[in-house]
């Protein structure tokens, strides 16, 4: 039980320090490992959710291409309209970008990151076409993927489609859509401030913390909690006993709080009447034409884990990252309002939205902020990100006509720990596509 | 934890007796009763798979047709081929088509029996077009619902394939393709007596007695079992743990025994080296063009139920019907081998076979058998039927050019007390159709 609580803990933020001498990318391909291999597999490379073995590493290398095989999940329908289509015209030269990671004074190819990055499936968008596309372990081109909390940014997009469409008012206080939430610290909340993250509330994802928010929290979203536990019964009730920071304002200091992402979904619901899988389904994936049905991890009360629980396909999530930098158009057609890529692209990018940012913990994310649960880079080509633990990414670079969309399993959680391989890398292939 | 077993043996076969003053369909109509409805559910309209309330009646109307949001599961993939075509030309008379059910003196019409049923959905196919359709409950023409037993024919289809094509020998004895088993009463039983359920094994689905091995087997297979339980870790450990009848012979009686399907299921994974799930997408759900995915429930070990896991769209399971009745054709397309249809059809229907029947305890089915894990009716038509629990039916009518796709969610689990109102009301429907 208390590993399946650390999993649902680290598979929210992460914050897991470096490791070392952990196996290989190659030494933990998981069709090598063997788990759950055999008719039945043999005890040794059984995984389970209800001991959180399923998410030890190198196990969740498998874990992450098989979720719904460990936890109850709900549809994600992409109907039976017309699939997008997206061109290939691979260049394999972008493996032979060079750049240099962070701290580091040796240089590294493009390819040669995605094994240090324990990279599961990559691809590289450029003008609307893909250029690169790589499966080197376990993740299929029809299979689906654990997105971690790149399902925050999932999340905001509806709530920004909700604002685009006047059916969300982003300065209303939270207590005017969920009355439930008088008496907890959230209620005087603007809804902008939970997009932003900029709550002031009592919460703490510090895992070496055992009195840390974060396990209570887990274990109401659990579904292999004990028989005998009685404290909140979903994570919406969780959200209920949340208190405000002492001496601390809502909006003053962004804060990676993944309850914000929870009550976000829940506002939302309350406006639109549905859960979070159909939201998703019925404003993103039919209108986007996505190739492949994806699902949410549910909590006992069949609640989507907004902050992390959402599983697809890498194509698709190519595919909805090419819609976003195309102003939410893709083939031809309008999936979402161009109102609200741009509310999430360019609307957070003041001074006061990266003062903000700078009061969170993020010291190599200079000039960074966050806002309708993305991260804007404010780097001179307007890049912004969707981003998960153990490497999960969506990358949209405007300037150079590129998305990358990357599942990875790091033996690391937090992005802390996968930046300096990674965003630099990015920016690298965006330079060499900009001066081809 | 107990209420969770009964749900997984009441899942398999089913034996409770006539219950009364049960609410009608109508009342019970899932968006009426408001399972799972709000954000979040209230505690009393909230559904757990843990503690078994998710399966009682009326609240199993709801979760039959939301299975995976209470437990984990196995995609079967329909793939990206073309997809079947199914003519629809409706023919409301059917629903007046008028019948006596067993055991009364008073006519019903057709349609009447779908509520007094609880039908969830129903399909009517004549001479390959759909002629009636009706969802009277919950499930939506592009939902999935659960098959139940139903899933016990698939299985048997797999198995009937694989003999089809030369890699599986009906006449090999369990121990050759399963060694594991050398010690249990499987070991000389053959595959065959396997298929039709006729292996002398000690093994009880009598919920009436807290010792029937039913419960054992359940609990091997339920991931919410408690943490401190020692015993089989998956279906297959448990199968090993299964003895023979003492003075009993293999293929001397008939006995419906779930068991008999996982052990078929393990088989069939040894000779191709693929799980369930895996083989029911490759050998029937692709090839079929099935228009949704599927999913298998899936034990602690990943192992898919065989016996009672599966859950299909309801179009889907009336084109694999038709694909059955056409000679294993659909839109011109052989999907699974003519030799594997005419086995399971014809194979079964032996005086030998109805006697081995006649030992069973089905004092209804009159001259039926029971073959390759599907129903055969030995009546004038030819007919055969897969059958679940609470009223979960595939229906296939040879002379009458008919087939009917049911899914149900009665108060009763077993077919026992569900076919006095189905099978006369079947049958007089394809007397309607054949005299058309």
């Amino acid at each position: 039980m208390k590993a399946t609580v650390l999993f649902s803990a680290l598979a929210l933020a992460g914050s897991l320090g470096f490791a070392q001498n952990y196996p290989t990318a190659e030494q933990t391909v998981p069709d090598v490992m063997g788990w759950m291999k055999g008719f039945p597999p043999s005890q040794e490379k059984t995984l389970h959710a209800s001991d959180g073995s399923f998410f030890e590493f190198p196990a969740l290398r498998y874990s992450v291409n098989h979720m719904r095989e460990f936890f109850p999940t709900r549809n994600v329908s992409s109907g039976n309209g017309k699939k997008y289509q997206l061109k290939t015209k691979l260049d394999p030269a972008i493996g032979n970008v060079t750049f240099t990671p962070w701290d580091s004074d040796k240089t590294m190819t493009f390819e040669e990151s995605l094994g240090a990055n324990y990279t599961d499936g990559i691809i590289v968008m450029h003008k609307g076409k893909i250029v690169y596309e790589k499966y080197p372990a376990g993740l299929k081109p029809d299979g689906l993927h654990a997105a971690m909390s790149v399902s925050k940014s999932f999340t905001g997009t509806i709530a920004s489609i909700l604002v685009a469409e006047g059916k969300l008012e982003p300065s209303k206080k939270v207590v005017e859509y969920i009355p439930e939430l008088k008496d907890s610290g959230f209620a005087d909340a603007t809804v902008q401030e939970v997009m932003d993250m900029t709550t002031a509330v009592k919460y703490s994802e510090d895992y070496n913390n055992p009195n840390a928010e974060i396990w209570a929290y887990s274990v109401a979203g659990n579904v292999f909690r004990p028989a005998d536990y009685t404290g909140p019964q979903n994570y919406y009730e969780y959200l209920a006993t949340v208190k405000k920071l002492p001496d601390s304002e809502h909006g003053d200091a962004f804060g990676y709080r993944t309850v914000n992402t929870e009550l976000l979904a829940w506002i939302c619901s309350r406006v639109t009447g549905q859960g979070l899988a159909d939201m998703v389904s019925g404003m993103i994936w039919k209108p986007l034409g996505a190739h492949y049905d994806g699902y949410y991890q549910v909590d006992p009360s069949g609640i989507a884990f907004a902050g992390g629980g959402f599983d697809l396909n890498l194509r698709d999530m190519a595919a909805f990252g090419e819609m976003m930098r195309n102003g939410g158009r893709l083939n031809g057609r309008q999936v979402i309002p161009e109102i609200a890529v741009n509310y999430i692209a360019t609307g957070g990018s003041s001074d006061e939205y990266k003062a903000t940012f700078a009061k969170g913990d993020y010291p190599k994310l200079q000039g960074w902020s966050y806002h309708n649960m993305w991260w804007i880079t404010n780097n001179s080509h307007g890049a912004y990100m969707a981003r998960g633990v153990h490497g999960q990414a969506i990358y949209i670079d405007p300037a150079a006509q590129m998305v990358i969309a990357r599942f990875a399993s790091t033996y690391y959680a937090s992005n802390k720990y996968i930046d300096p391989l990674s965003i630099p890398a990015y920016e690298a292939v965006a330079e060499y596509l900009l001066n081809k």
